[in-house]
């Protein structure tokens, strides 16, 4: 195997998956996110070469990613969350498939569900939500989300994006018949150690978050109030132990 | 800490997260559901007590936690997937909460994912789906589920789901608008040795998944249609390797 694709998780370093780990401790070569903890970057071996991939766009990344693994090495491309979910880890496996690389695929826990469960909120719940919708902010080419076929999911919604979208992406949520006082939360830096949750009605969501630093997850459903009863009794939830 | 409800993964027992192997190899008791994989309840200290969950109903689930928590034993509560993504994880959480027993919530990897990404399948990808909806293949009290929500979604489908119920299902996807061509895949035993897929339009995929054994998830949508060039070039897949 030369390339692993490999999820890193939501953000608490003890959140990644043990064949994870055991990749990324023997690997020659790693490329990494942004958002993946500095404590993973120095599980690789001490001479393996870092790399981030911040400052190349995705057609350089997977470029990159043919090249050395067609160099033999045990290169490890170590993403946040989960490869296949909003990560574009699809692009990087077809262009290695395309070149004939061999590739590993290792999923990671997504935030989807991790990050909300770190604030106390389970995505499904038994009389609360059936179903789960998972989107980001912007639609595709950074345009709008499809507010109609989320404001109709009937489950809980649970959608990236960046904080200074929030109250348009509320607003867009409302205007397309969710109700303005359905229980909502934004999870700012979910599992790691300084994560903040703040709940609200949707239509006071923006103000409530305020402030609040990136990465950010907005949850919205009946299941966001359960979250005080979950914080409560010494609930260790997440990477706030 | 005393009770941890701690997610197993897909599978695949590299797919546990390095959180919830530790905390699994210093229990005290381990109660574990009947997918969680033989090779994870084996990681359990050999004099600990293990309890398969097997002939026990939630409440009574409920209670034997709380029972056990009060002891002051270490307790981990191992369940497939995630705790909070259809693992009604919630609910031992709001009892052992109502007991004012401690708990901690370490995620897992979800299947919803993982297996899709097992048999080749991204669940977002660019260009081809922007949402994900995950459900399960029986509504609340065992009822339909919300075909017209699901089939109006836009994003990829990914069902939960007994496989004698597949039939009924593409039915249901497809009567409440759904194309009948759309691609589909069934995955069998997902990130497991013996994982099997299946692919085919959405109209024929219960007759190309006939003889299929449990549990499987369907997935419904255009990613689908990636599956075949990201098996090919020698790729390993979780749990394929």
């Amino acid at each position: 195997m030369t390339v692993a694709l490999v999820g890193a998780g939501p953000g608490d370093p003890g959140l990644i998956t043990v064949r994870g780990l055991e990749l990324l401790r023997s690997c020659d070569v790693l490329v990494f996110d942004r958002l993946v903890s500095d404590d993973l970057v120095e599980e690789a071996p001490p001479e393996a070469v870092r790399m981030s991939r911040e400052l190349l766009d995705q057609s350089e990344i997977n470029d990159l990613l043919v090249g050395l693994g067609r160099s033999g090495l045990a290169v490890v491309r170590l993403k946040g969350g989960d490869p296949f979910v909003f990560g574009r880890g699809g692009e990087e496996a077809l262009a290695l498939s395309a070149a004939g690389v061999p590739f590993e695929v290792v999923p990671g826990v997504s935030a989807l569900a991790a990050v909300p469960g770190a604030a106390g909120i389970p995505v499904t719940h038994r009389g609360l939500a059936q179903s789960v919708t998972l989107a980001t902010a912007h639609g595709e080419d950074g345009g709008k989300p499809d507010y109609e076929a989320l404001a109709r999911s009937g489950g809980t919604l649970v959608l990236f994006m960046g904080l200074g979208r929030l109250g348009e992406l509320a607003a867009g949520l409302i205007a397309a018949g969710l109700a303005p006082a359905i229980p909502s939360a934004v999870i700012s830096r979910g599992t790691l150690a300084d994560q903040k949750a703040v709940t609200a009605p949707l239509d006071e969501i923006a103000k409530a978050a305020a402030g609040l630093r990136s990465p950010a997850l907005l949850v919205v459903g009946e299941v966001v109030s359960l979250s005080e009863a979950l914080r409560s009794a010494g609930a260790v939830l997440a990477g706030t132990g």
